[in-house]
């Protein structure tokens, strides 16, 4: 049989199969494998136990192993075969968000059922139904039509499954460092990124760091009233808001000395490709009530959001908050800072830069406390590395669309940790829309995001192993 | 029986009597008064029954009234007399504060006891030891004095105590319009202010006015995720640390356009006198931490804190403030803002300066929405009115040192409503101390205010009695 032939039973098998996929994801999403929250910490090991004893059926050896917070699934090929074929590490996590505010869901969050989007689409609504568990299964329900057609799956795989990656994956890093012989492989995979619409498959080709920050500012030595102390106290809301408030100059631009050091502008061919794209403010921030791109103003709104580096308050508190009023000068306010990097900035420089900032503004009655929320340095993928290009052509065969090579304004720390700790370029293929409300209430995943996620994993499984050898 | 031998019958009978002064006070404080919170309706209830049973001991008539909120006290001289005796209406409120944070309190806030504080004074620690239970209570015990001693008061009084001060009064105002004719008086006392410092006793001859708003700004539609929205979304809380840490230049000024206009400085001979009082940073900033006043450069510190104007923000809220982190924009961040006035600045005038301040500063995606809290007029009190003269001579004698005649920096909206509803002047004593943490926990008030304070009114009742008629 020729390998399109192939390739097209096992496409046959996973339509023929989809109501079957659907429902091993459903049994998935509903557990209630919450990583932030102990109370959940069962959950977590139930997600670990069924995603370890589902992936056996794949013909892998499967299991689950501890780490210091929640358990990580680990499932290798059987002996790796000898005719020198890719190997791939495919990296997911079982673990999902918080559902707060439960009373924003118009469902239960963990009862996942295929509802009907508004504008027509189907769609798998659900916490984790995108993040990760529908997009991870993909990759799974890929691989099992592949067994089913042929025997066994292309390449030789790898796969780790974490729950700890929506609590910052810190369990996790000391794991893969422990475990980092027998989790070799040529290359990773990572299915937890987005399309570039519901209709353009994307692969993700650089991704910023991330700098998180908190800060609190002191001033008085208690809560003083506002009708006594007004006027001659100094009051630290004062003090952050003026710190905070002029951290953007009038173009956009952050005022911080140094943090656009080492930051370099697109090469003139790529400006070229992603002016095309025309990611106009109509398209991408219409939706969600916004029409002006907020960031520098001399540069495109798709470059605002993935190549040059952005700053955000992500919280701020201080005083009386509740209903009504109260006259008070409080002791302190605080505020958590975060920061987007880009290919050239040093988190650790770019921290310092910051905290640098806010001390040099203190009065001198005021002093700062800072506390370190986490740090990744931005990464970026070579477009060119094989895999890259074997999984570029497999969307495009799949979507009828040419594949964008875009860059993601998120973080995903662990494609640095793959890099420096296993020595691994990773391809970041995902099926996420924009509107899928990860991280939020009535989070949703398309069901042709599930589906053709699945064909799309088969097409790229059976591209790679065509993979011209290095 | 010379008036002068009279009067130190008086302070005798409060000297040898105050062990059941205070715990008459006692019996008060521990009557859980909470305006704020409608589970403590029945507490509020008891303290205006307590209080209109103890005061009817006193000779006068007295009923506990209802309003639309927490009743009202109102106890009146039995007829009046045929002298043409100066008639003074007493006013004072029953009602404390919320305890929280209950667990900074070093005991239960409703269970009072003389302490030992650490510089060797003896205080009366407990919610409402000062604000207003402990100052109200001077004024009824100089009364019982009187009343034991000489059979009768010697002014015509009438006395009303409200249970909403707390809560900004919306109740008892109403209840004052409806009930003015039988209020009418010749003049206002009211003890609900400070002494100078602890051996200094004082008269308060303005109080600041209050501008209160709210101001919440929104964004997006929904929470966005840093990682895909940050550099292109707008960020409110951005939008409001701009806009807040604008309110100030670097000279301590506010920008608000027209915010000063009508602001006078002082007529020369008061800022000399002001001068002499040498309140320093070092005496009235080091207690609370601080060392620099944080107002207008060119102004002293005693005019920033009550002939000036000035502004706040005594709350601000916004995106994630739990533990850790969350890489969120927020669809929206608020914040309370409060300006102290002073005579010559319209309430009305400077609230909508602000709201123009703010809205003009708004970038086109966002809207701004403001709530109005609260609202009060600077008071200028007549500083030559025959009863604060007589107040001013009683409380010298008293405690031998010259009588402080200030401006206090916070407001006590009733008196501008005694005024313009009543058309009375009021005359402000008290003995409350810098340190007595009103509205804070570990409320305390010195036992040499609450002994000396009754003594005080002991004589300013002498004093107002022996005053030249008009």
């Amino acid at each position: 049989m020729s390998d399109a032939a192939q390739l097209q039973k096992v496409l046959d098998r996973i339509d023929a199969d989809f109501d079957s996929s659907l429902e091993r994801l459903f049994t998935l999403l509903r557990i209630k494998s919450i990583s932030a929250d102990p109370a959940f910490a069962a959950d977590c090991r139930a997600a670990a136990d069924h995603l370890a004893t589902d992936i056996a059926t794949l013909g892998l050896s499967a299991e689950v192993r501890p780490t210091d917070g929640h358990p990580a699934v680990v499932a290798k090929s059987n002996g790796k075969s000898g005719g020198g074929r890719p190997h791939a590490l495919f990296y997911g996590h079982y673990d999902v968000q918080p559902v707060d505010p439960l009373n924003l869901w118009h469902r239960p969050p963990f009862e996942p059922v295929v509802a009907d989007h508004p504008d027509g689409r189907k769609i798998i609504v659900g916490r984790g139904a995108e993040d990760d568990k529908g997009q991870l299964m993909t990759f799974v329900e890929a691989c099992r039509a592949w067994k089913t057609v042929t025997g066994s799956l292309p390449i030789d795989l790898t796969i780790v499954i974490e729950g700890e990656e929506e609590v910052g994956s810190k369990n996790f890093v000391p794991f893969l460092e422990k475990n980092k012989a027998d989790l070799s492989a040529d290359f990773a995979l990572i299915c937890d990124t987005g399309m570039w619409d519901p209709a353009t498959p994307a692969i993700t080709i650089s991704l910023r760091g991330l700098v998180y920050d908190e800060v609190k500012i002191k001033a008085a030595n208690r809560d003083l009233h506002s009708g006594i102390f007004g006027g001659g106290a100094q009051n630290p809301i004062r003090v952050l808001t003026r710190i905070l408030g002029g951290l953007f100059d009038d173009d956009g631009r952050i005022t911080i000395p140094g943090f656009y050091d080492g930051v370099k502008d697109l090469p003139p061919d790529i400006l070229a490709q992603w002016k095309k794209l025309d990611l106009t403010p109509e398209r991408f921030l219409k939706p969600i009530g916004l029409s002006v791109p907020a960031g520098e103003k001399d540069r495109l709104l798709i470059e605002q959001l993935s190549s040059r580096p952005a700053c955000d308050v992500n919280g701020i508190i201080g005083g009386y908050t509740g209903e009504g009023s109260k006259t008070v000068i409080p002791a302190q306010a605080s505020a958590k800072v975060s920061f987007r990097l880009v290919e050239g900035q040093d988190p650790v420089k770019i921290r310092k830069a910051f905290r640098d900032y806010v001390t040099a503004r203190l009065p001198k009655d005021c002093s700062a406390e800072f506390g370190d929320h986490s740090s990744a340095p931005a990464i970026a993928l070579d477009w060119n590395m094989k895999p890259l290009a074997a999984a570029r052509r497999a969307l495009t065969d799949e979507w009828g669309r040419e594949t964008i090579l875009f860059g993601s304004g998120a973080s995903i720390p662990i494609v640095a940790e793959f890099k420096n700790r296993l020595g691994l370029d990773t391809v970041l293929v995902g099926f996420g829309l924009d509107d899928d409300n990860i991280h939020s209430p009535n989070e949703k995943y398309d069901l042709r995001s599930f589906h053709k996620g699945i064909r799309s994993w088969a097409r790229i499984l059976g591209a790679l192993a065509e993979m011209p050898k290095a």
